[in-house]
């Protein structure tokens, strides 16, 4: 006589899934385009590549200004953004409501920046009256460093608000959109934001290893002059070398491929498009989740990256673990203080209806394995998707 | 009646070739590594490969040290020595035989280094007593940085002398071995040398991405305490999150998996045999492209990068152009002073004796229609193969 496996060791996957803050899954036709035997970059087949790469970055981010890659992850470009926007004794205000907040707050550290912090709540937004009145308060700020989707709590900033302030009182904005950019509209010219970053493996759908630095069309000469100390992230380099399809460095080619097959997908379907199937790919899994009992941590939600919290009596630690095995999909936990306390579920990039419901199908079952059975996810999804 | 095409019309190959000082020719088992499906990197599946490539790059630098991993271009990794390495006010010598050793100069001087200048005639080595005498001069100098491959000229450095000479006096030697690793011997813990960077597009066979440097046991600490501003490159970061099996910021995921297929072929092949195999085809690339009438440039030529004049009345840039329209081939031409007047050959990676002897018929071609015929060059590599 055999014994009957238990349920939970049933293995209901053959593949992994990625539902990740980022690196997000990687569409097939972009791992193709990278598997590419590439030119050498100083040839004309490649300079032609990186040309169109870059003017389609600044299709991309809605400006008329220069989008500078480097050969880095996302962190590099914000290290960029300091030590080229920034004099030696220059005063930023950074805004903190998050990991990634405080990422600027401790780059601007590193190079010694005298640093004003807006603290905000984790999961709230800042108000950018708060930010009006700082400014007004201190003359000496010349730029503000801001996040449009904070993803370590899920929060999105208001980032044309926080333009118009900027612009009022004639500061510099800077905004980390890693994982704005591709999921949230953010007009970069229209909406007046001097200086966005942005990476490879977010909205972008490829693998990290690009990040870019977006310069609104006023903002091309803020990075001249004598500034923090910079050499591989100086952007002046990029920028001189750019206008005959260069680097200033080596770049990373089977990336650039990579990020050309996903702003062609891009194209195709539209960026208005993309924007909205993010705003219901976000409302769509908001409410399934809240239909199995979690609640969303961020008061403001970001349409990258949604952060829940379990229901009662359910550890966030042991979803994540029971995702993993059981399901085969990869969600992140909470950071600092929100670590084993929640869930941080991303949805960038070539996501559609169905791998939200592949994910709360899997989301049902570990709720009821942790005692706490619920149900109506999908069609929670499915209407939410229909109204947003 | 038709009119025949001339002879140069004729296209002879079907796909392009690369002899380039790198980005180098990318095997196919890596191009396919790199199209794989990537694992989240917070997963352990991730960490095991992370580490697993984390050892295999101290095997390649034969080092008991560690050897930590940077999404960035080769002058990242010379960046994060500089500012790692050095606290503000610190001296250093560098060593400047082309533009790789001016790369070190202008680093340091974006950071405000006190810097010493050991100047070489480009295509000749260092001489390691002049840099002897340079040390025992001015005690101020901590660090000497050095490059193994000058890739702009194709000059080897003795790296084994140099570490003689900094041990004996006490000094740190960090090395530029970007074209080096994976080429030349550098055993990093038997020669004594501190820190080696290198990069993946060379000898590691792999795309442009990823920058390592590589600390010898003795050198862990070495990056501890007070130095220039760093933050994406901060090793105290990336040595922090390496027993996890993890790096400091985003790794570039897929650029991991593609080196560690390119260290599997390493190890299979046995380091001594690439090593050799290399030393066979720069003997073999030297004494064919001489059968032609070219002359090598460097008077201590390395086995990366092959610099060769063209025989009188033949134009280096007419070849470089013609190898590339008629023989679908990239070379490298020369940089500053050198521009218009070499060709940069470069075979470093998976190349082999026909590969050569498919660079040297073309050559045999070019210098032929430049009005200089010339034959022999196969036989000249094939005898030279065997030699060395």
């Amino acid at each position: 006589m055999t014994v009957s496996a238990p349920a939970s060791a049933v293995r209901t996957h053959t593949r992994p899934r990625l539902f990740t803050p980022g690196p997000v899954e990687i569409p097939i036709r972009i791992l193709r385009a990278m598997s590419q035997v590439p030119p050498h970059h100083r040839t004309d087949v490649f300079r032609a590549t990186y040309q169109a790469v870059t003017r389609d970055l600044a299709w991309l981010h809605e400006t008329a200004g220069e989008v500078l890659m480097l050969a880095a992850s996302g962190t590099g470009a914000m290290e960029a953004c300091v030590v080229n926007l920034l004099a030696p004794g220059e005063k930023a205000l950074t805004i903190v409501g998050g990991k990634f907040g405080e990422r600027w707050a401790n780059i601007g550290k590193a190079y010694g920046v005298p640093n004003e912090v807006v603290t905000v709540e984790w999961g709230r937004a800042v108000d950018p009256g708060e930010v009006e009145k700082r400014l007004a308060a201190d003359p000496a700020i010349t730029t503000v460093f801001a996040t449009q989707s904070e993803t370590s709590t899920g929060a999105l900033h208001d980032v044309r608000a926080l333009a118009q302030v900027t612009r009022g009182k004639g500061r510099r904005l800077v905004v980390d959109a890693i994982t704005g950019v591709g999921v949230h509209p953010l007009p970069q010219d229209a909406w007046g934001v001097d200086v966005v970053v942005t990476g490879s493996q977010k909205g972008l759908m490829a693998p990290p290893g690009i990040a870019t630095v977006s310069l609104a069309p006023w903002a091309l000469d803020a990075i001249e002059g004598a500034r923090l100390p910079r050499f591989y992230f100086d952007l002046r380099k990029a920028r001189k070398s750019l206008p005959a399809g260069e680097s200033a460095f080596t770049p990373a080619v089977s990336l650039i491929f990579a990020v050309q097959e996903a702003l062609a997908m891009m194209k195709e379907e539209g960026l208005a498009n993309v924007h909205q199937r993010h705003a219901r790919l976000a409302a769509a899994t908001r409410a399934g989740a809240q239909a199995l009992g979690f609640t969303l941590f961020a008061k403001s939600p970001a349409n990258s990256v949604t952060a829940i919290e379990p229901p009662a009596g359910v550890d966030a630690s042991a979803v994540i673990k029971r995702l993993r095995e059981v399901h085969g999909i990869t969600v992140a936990g909470g950071q600092d203080h929100m670590k084993g306390k929640m869930l941080r579920i991303g949805h960038m990039g070539a996501y559609d209806l169905s791998d939200i419901y592949v994910l709360l199908g899997a989301l049902e079952e570990c709720v009821g394995a942790c005692g706490r059975p619920a149900s109506g996810a999908t069609e929670a999804a499915r209407r939410a998707w229909e109204a947003a």
